[in-house]
Parts: C-alpha cells; sequence; structure tokens
C-alpha cells in the first residue's frame, strides 16, 4: 500500500507546502524532512504517511478515484504533524526522526507558531476538495469529518496529560483515551477516504469500524515498541517508556494484572521525580513475570482481527482486500 | 453597536462551550470570563467582542438575517482568544484583563491544548452556517474566508516574532505586519457577515475595504495606548510597550522621523537587555520631542476616514450608517 500510493502522497504534500514564502514555510520543509536547517533541500528519513496512504485507499476501494481524495489525504498529514510540532514542545523533546525538533531549532514561540500554520495549510488544502470536482456536499461533509476527528483527537491529548502522575489509570481509562489521541485521526483517514470515493452509508461506516479497529492496533503496537523497540531501530533504549514514566498499555496493564505485591512496587517507582536503570529495570522485570509484551501483542491482533472483519462483508477488488490485509499485518509487526 | 448586539454575542459564545464535558472546557470557560478557576460560575470582565459584532452588523448592514451570521460571529470571537491563549504562551504573559492567563494556572501544555480546542469549537461554529440555511455555497465561501484570514494573522504573528530585537524595521515593514496579525481577522469580519448576508460583489468587497480601514484604526490605536494608555484604566504602567521593547508603532515611527542622534539613542537602549525606568523615560522624551502621539492619532483617523468613505457610496439605512460612524470613532477614541 505504501509502494502503491507513495509517490502521490509525497508530491501532493510537496505542491501544498511551496506556496508560501515566509521563512515558517522553510522550517515546516525542515520539519517534514524537505530541507535542511538553512532551508536547502535535502532528502532525510521521513515519517511512513500511514494516514494518507490510508484515505486514499479508502477512496479507491470504495470506487471513487485517488485524485478527488488527494486533498483529505493531504490535510490529515499535515494535521497529524502539526500535533507532533505541538506535542515536541509539551514534551520537551529535542529530537524525532534522529533530527532536531522545531522548538529545539528555532525556539518555542516560533514553533508554536509554525505548528499553527501548518494546521491552517491542512484546512487550505482540505477546502480544495471541491476544486477536485467533489461538489459542496461531499466537501462539506469531508471537513466536518476531519473537525470532528481532531477535535477528538485534542480531546485525547488533554486526557493524556490529565493522567501523567496518576497512578490510578486503569485500562479503560487508558483504552478511551487512546481511541481519541491516535484512533480519531486513523479511523478518520479511512472513514474520509471512503466518503470522498462513495455515497453508500453502509460501506463508509464499515470503513470506519476498519480504521477504529485499526487505531487500536497502532498505538498497541506503539506502545510495545516504546518499552522493548531496538534502540539501533527506533532511537531510543529499551524502556524509554518507563523511564519517562509514561502511562502506556505495558504499565496499565502491569498495574492491573501483577500481584498486589508488584503493583506497589510499580507505584513507588512512578512516583519518584526521576527514574533511574534500577528502577526501568524492576519494571521491566515484573512486566516480564506478567508476560505483558505476549498481552499486548495479543491484544493488538485482536484488534486487527477486528480490523478486517469490519470489511468482509464488502465487496472489494482482489488487490484492495489484499492490501489492506497486508497493511494491518505491517501495523501489528513493525518495529519503528 | 455593542448594545445592539451584545447580548446575542455573549448567548451565542456561550452556548456553543456549554457542550464539552472534559475539563478542558471548564479552562476554556474560565478563559472568556465566565467561570473562575474551579470551574464555578462567575462573570469576570470580558473582552469587548469586537469581531463578532462587526460580523453580525456587517451581516445585516446589506440586508442580511442576524442569526445566519450567528456561527461566523462564534467562529471569529474562538479564533481571536485561541490566538490570544497562545500569545500568552509565547510571551509567558501572566495576566489579561486583569486575570490570570491560562498558562499561569494550569501550565504550558495544557494551555497550548487548550488553546487548539477553541480553535476546533471555532471551526465547528462555523460549520453549522449550513443549518442556518446558508446554503453549501455560501457556507464555503464563508469557511474560506476565515481560514485565508486566520492563515494572514498567523504569519503576521510569525513575521511579528522574527521583527523581535531587530532596529532596522520600517513603517513599511511594521504595517505589512500589522495589515496581518491584527488587520485580518477584523476585515474578515465585516468581510464574513457581508458574504453571509448578500451576493453582491461590489456590496461585499466594499464592506471588506472598510474593515480592512477599520484594522489600521484598531491596532494604531492599540500601539498608542500600549505606551501613554492610563495604568488604572489598561492595567499597564506608562511606557509599557517600550519596557518590552515592542516594535510597535511609536518606535517604529520615532525610528524614521527623529534626529539621527535620537534615533541612535533610541537603538542603544532597545539593544540592551533589559530596559530600566530610566530608558523609558528617555524614549518618552524623544517621542513627545518627534510628537510621536499627535502623529499616530492623526494616522489613525486617517484611516478612519478610509473606513467610512469605503461604505459611502452602499445604501444603508439611517440606523446602520450611524452605528458603524459611531462604532468607527470609538475604534479612535478608546482608552483601553
Amino acid at each position: 500500500m505504501f509502494d502503491y500510493y507513495g509517490e502521490y502522497v509525497q508530491r501532493a504534500l510537496k505542491s501544498n507546502l511551496d506556496l508560501g514564502d515566509s521563512a515558517v514555510y522553510d522550517m515546516l520543509r525542515y520539519y517534514m524532512g524537505w530541507a535542511d536547517e538553512t532551508g536547502a533541500p535535502i532528502s532525510a528519513m521521513t515519517g511512513k504517511a500511514v494516514r494518507p496512504t490510508l484515505c486514499l485507499f479508502g477512496c479507491e476501494a470504495v470506487g471513487g478515484s485517488l485524485h478527488q481524495a488527494l486533498p483529505a489525504a493531504v490535510a490529515l498529514e499535515f494535521i497529524h504533524n502539526f500535533s507532533l510540532v505541538h506535542d515536541d514542545i509539551q514534551d520537551e523533546d529535542e529530537t524525532r526522526h534522529n533530527r532536531k525538533t522545531l522548538w529545539a531549532v528555532w525556539g518555542k514561540p516560533k514553533a508554536l507558531v509554525a505548528g499553527n500554520v501548518l494546521r491552517v495549510v491542512a484546512d487550505t488544502a482540505l477546502h480544495s476538495l471541491e476544486h477536485e470536482g467533489l461538489g459542496p456536499k461531499r466537501s462539506i461533509t469531508a471537513v466536518g469529518l476531519l473537525t470532528e476527528s481532531y477535535l477528538e483527537m485534542i480531546e485525547g491529548q488533554y486526557l493524556d496529560l490529565s493522567y501523567e502522575g496518576r497512578p490510578d489509570i486503569g485500562m479503560d481509562d487508558y483504552l478511551r483515551m487512546i481511541s481519541r489521541k491516535t484512533g480519531a485521526l486513523l479511523r478518520c483517514s479511512l472513514n474520509l477516504g471512503a466518503a470522498v470515493g462513495a455515497d453508500d452509508p453502509d460501506l463508509i461506516s464499515a470503513m470506519r469500524e476498519c480504521g477504529r479497529a485499526l487505531g487500536y492496533v497502532f498505538q498497541i503496537r506503539d506502545d510495545v515498541l516504546g518499552v522493548w523497540g531496538k534502540e539501533e531501530i527506533t532511537g531510543k533504549p529499551v524502556g524509554a517508556d518507563i523511564l519517562r514514566k509514561k502511562n502506556s498499555y505495558p504499565v496499565v496493564f502491569a498495574m492491573e494484572a501483577a500481584t498486589s505485591e508488584d503493583r506497589e512496587a510499580i507505584a513507588s517507582i512512578y512516583s519518584k521525580p526521576n527514574l533511574d536503570d534500577g528502577d526501568v529495570e524492576s519494571v521491566l522485570t515484573i512486566m516480564d513475570r506478567v508476560g505483558v509484551a505476549d498481552h499486548a501483542q495479543a491484544e493488538a491482533a485482536r484488534w486487527a482481527d477486528l480490523a478486517i472483519q469490519a470489511i468482509t462483508p464488502l465487496e472489494l477488488s482482489h488487490r484492495h482486500r489484499e492490501q489492506i490485509e497486508e497493511f494491518t499485518h505491517f501495523l501489528l509487526v513493525r518495529d519503528r
């Protein structure tokens, strides 16, 4: 799916950030991996563009034309990146994809504004849907879908911030949070593609369900990689999310499944202002004892099955069915 | 005009922020002056709601119904407040309207997210235009107008940040910056109201021109108040903008009109990391010598005349003509 849609996505993204001559667009081109800090063109490793790829796929799978969905695909990727730019500021993360983040290069005020610009660039792209011959009715539906889902995304980010340092976050809280923070935009990607490509409500809602399930696959695997990912691939050491005391799937599950003694040990470690390698090691040992990694992976696999089931009744072409199955499998086993 | 539209505006704003039960909406209600830090209802002094008032006026003046323009009016005010929330973070301002700012109460990460939520609330309000019987075509035009003008606003904020600490900013640079940072949204307020209320392009473009001129009146007066405003009314001491080394109208004009000796004195003061009261006094003395305050006020008055001229050819009702003339005069003489 990435091979099939990648070139369309990259070309559309670039042409939508080519317009502005203000220096803020140089910052954004830097962030997308197309320019260095001076604005000179380079080709750095970029993100996988999961969301626009899903959107174009969703549109074609239901019988629409890929070109009609390009503005929506571009909007999804820029909104995702807008949220990353602000996340980096909030978390004071200095690197992403092994490159310095925007605020680390240009300072927080400019990075904040640059993030806001990217969001407007996304909106502007989305508003060009009508020029692709979509007609006002489907265009308005598309704009409404995207607005709704990034409100959910931002509310999820807020929930995530409110959970920080709280030892009482249960699995239900956690799942509700990720279904918003990560799930909303992934669900929207397939949903939006389908809504641009077709009118049939059953078709659109099946794609939406598939996208909803893929959101869980994506985030649970992300959380597994945040603890057990290989440093040479993710750029982060084993236990990185523990060191940062993140309330991600592994620790939330461990706090529910471990013995009361082990739970107290984790709670006491998470209540420290700063953790050291020994603390991380202790939490990892408890997680091993409860089999957290296997359990999390099984849970992700369960959602992957649900994603496939959601679209089983649809009449998809052989190529589309194969692509979405491969894509789902990829989300489940990816190592970065 | 404020008396006439104020109640509609306040009611519409409140009903659009009543929906969410996440704690982030309590933060936003606090910011709007409707709740205290614990979420309990209060009635603090709020902003003047200049933008929604102009929008409703614009719609009625061209023959539209006020109710059709309410979603656009709400969107304008929330976008304005979204930008204030982020501005407060960037400038590390701890108070606004004599109340603590969001980040000063809840910290920067949550305040950043709350600002983003407010922007989406604005979008959601705008998308309800169609429910007011507006039809998809005018709705899409309205969404496009607002998107375009807040992109300009954000680019203006970026320009403003890039000007910081630069002694070479001329009057042309300055005017270009404020026409974006402040002007874009004020221009859009009248333009959007008119575009919701009528189809006639000449009518809409006359209102746009009027709004464009009002943007300069507003900002130049704002800059005058930033230097010579009365502390008991503005909450800021005389010379506040000088103390903060802001490149606002008075200093930009002084740097063009003063003797070379005085220019060097200002440049040398502005190149210090921190200014004291004596520095502020020196700059104020130079400004007095060049007559900056009178000149700035005359320039604002020139734009006020242009605002009125722009709509002179239109067939407005007596009430509407009187309201916009009073409003323009208010912008010119307001003391907070």
